[in-house]
């Protein structure tokens, strides 16, 4: 048998732990060591013999792992660690803004290749399986047109943009794809669609005591960007209820892909979906799947940064090509 | 702008016609010419300026043609094909014999290696896009299980089946999912299920006169292979009515994935699905797609067979990398 791929993980939080469970669960794969600013001696992690170390540390392990997997956030954490540690090690992440990774992509890839590593950017569902769905139906489907639809799940950047106003203590915001223009989208129509056409905001909000609730569910219904293009619910709810009922993370969504081919106008509806109990546990298992494929194109010398639309499919499988044609094809 | 890619078409059946109609959708693209074994004066076909030829003159077309799509069937056509036209073309075909892939993909490997040339076989939806959800699935829900439904559509195999039934002047027969299974297996269920659990089978048979229909009947309902694992309906209907009601070729299917992450058991559903009005038209548009890569890896140098899980998908894509990373990231 191969030798197994080392993996240390940067940053123990949701999607660190997931990261942590999807590699128990890969047998050609062992987590070697996870990396926090936090003091080591405070993290409980799960998997047996990884050794805990203060981020300080982390060039002494550059011969230890052989993918160390970012899985910090995107406002602040990855911008500056992502082409930092592709200097050090082969490297995937989750970022996500959409807007920057055209200059996030740059930085890491210069600082991959001069180091003649490997960094997977923007790798979970979205981006990444979503990102893939839309190409491929883009690609086979040249007439038609594509629609994303995200939840129901936790939005954390609309969650936060609640607690941030005046007389919040605590939130939680749902985003929910609207039913009736899922299925219109379904049956092959493509129609064109606002905001508030595509999904709706549920919230649950925590008060503090003596703020006046009718000022913060307009503040909230109101609020630019976040909401006011969208239909809003509010609900206001104890500090219990928000964490009895809504600590969960399940996400999910659909890219879906009306076309048509031909002089008849043949329709085709190529739909992808997702339904996640947890969605760091299952953005964790994605980055862990790219991090075999990120290995071995480091050992083939593909260096630089690569995105899901570079890596050839195989190379997520622990399984062979022979295997992979004879078993999936 | 760069050259458009000259594509060539060999065979003019239903997925000739579906490969010509995705090429007119392409505007990176053209057809250059079509080959049959038939007169070439007996085709009509749709593009213009296309050169129709016997397929006994395809190898004064070597130069004139950037990648060569084989139309033909998987039974006797591609076996013979594959291989001899990988020898002077690029190509794409869609090999659906799952049993042979192996010794298929071996003969056009070192056919296309030694001339070369890049060959993608078994390239459609399944083979093929199906064949990419079912890897991706498993690589990043390594506990789990994979379903695949095909349909509701025609088979060609069945119905060829029924029409060799004695008494038997023709049929079609429909492959048609199982609703309970496939929503048990949506809701995150793992069953194991009989090939009875997930499909029926439906049939239209035109008798020939005088005929035993309860004879029929039986020979098709207890038929090896095709039949005797499943329910199957069967319908006595008219020529007529054959032609008018089901001459069509929808079709379509789903590739599901239940798997689970953690402790705790999190479930996660990953659904890949297709409804399509015509069979050969979409099989065509996959076909093309992966044309455009054909030509692209074997402008690198990249020769031999490969599959739909060795092509990096931004190469189905006429956008640029950097276009890819900026739009549908």
């Amino acid at each position: 048998m191969e030798r197994k791929t080392r993996i240390g993980i940067l940053g123990y939080g949701n999607i660190g732990r997931g990261v942590e469970l999807a590699v128990m669960q890969n047998p050609d794969m062992e987590l070697t060591a996870i990396f926090t600013r936090r003091d080591p001696g405070s993290i409980k992690n799960m998997a047996e013999g990884v050794r805990i170390a203060n981020v300080s540390e982390i060039a002494k392990y550059k011969d230890d792992i052989d993918v160390l997997i970012l899985c910090g956030g995107s406002a602040t954490d990855l911008p500056e660690q992502g082409p930092r540690y592709a200097g050090l090690f082969n490297c995937v992440d989750s970022f996500d803004t959409h807007a920057k990774i055209p200059e996030y992509f740059a930085s890491v890839d210069k600082a991959a290749k001069d180091a003649g590593k490997t960094a997977a950017i923007s790798i979970g569902w979205d981006p990444g399986l979503f990102s893939i769905n839309r190409l491929l139906a883009e690609a086979v489907l040249p007439v038609g047109k594509n629609y994303t639809f995200w939840g129901k799940g936790v939005s954390q950047g609309h969650s936060d943009a609640i607690r941030r106003v005046n007389g919040v203590k605590n939130a939680i915001q749902y985003t929910i794809p609207i039913d009736d223009t899922v299925n219109r989208v379904r049956r092959g129509e493509t129609p064109e669609l606002s905001a508030r056409d595509m999904h709706m905001r549920e919230c649950f909000v925590v008060a503090r005591e003596g703020a006046d609730k009718a000022e913060i569910e307009e503040a909230i219904r109101t609020m630019p960007n976040y909401f006011a293009d969208y239909n809003t619910i509010v609900h206001f709810v104890s500090e219990e209820e928000l964490r009895r009922d809504h600590s969960r993370m399940p996400h999910g969504g659909f890219v879906i892909r009306s076309g048509k081919t031909g002089f008849d106008g043949n329709k085709h509806v190529m739909e992808f979906s997702l339904k996640l109990d947890s969605n760091p546990e299952f953005t964790g298992s994605v980055m862990v799947a790219y991090a075999r494929a990120v290995a071995r194109l480091n050992a083939e010398g593909r260096t630089g940064a690569v995105t899901v639309f570079d890596i050839p499919l195989g190379y997520l499988s622990p399984r062979s090509p022979e295997e992979l044609r004879s078993k999936l094809l």
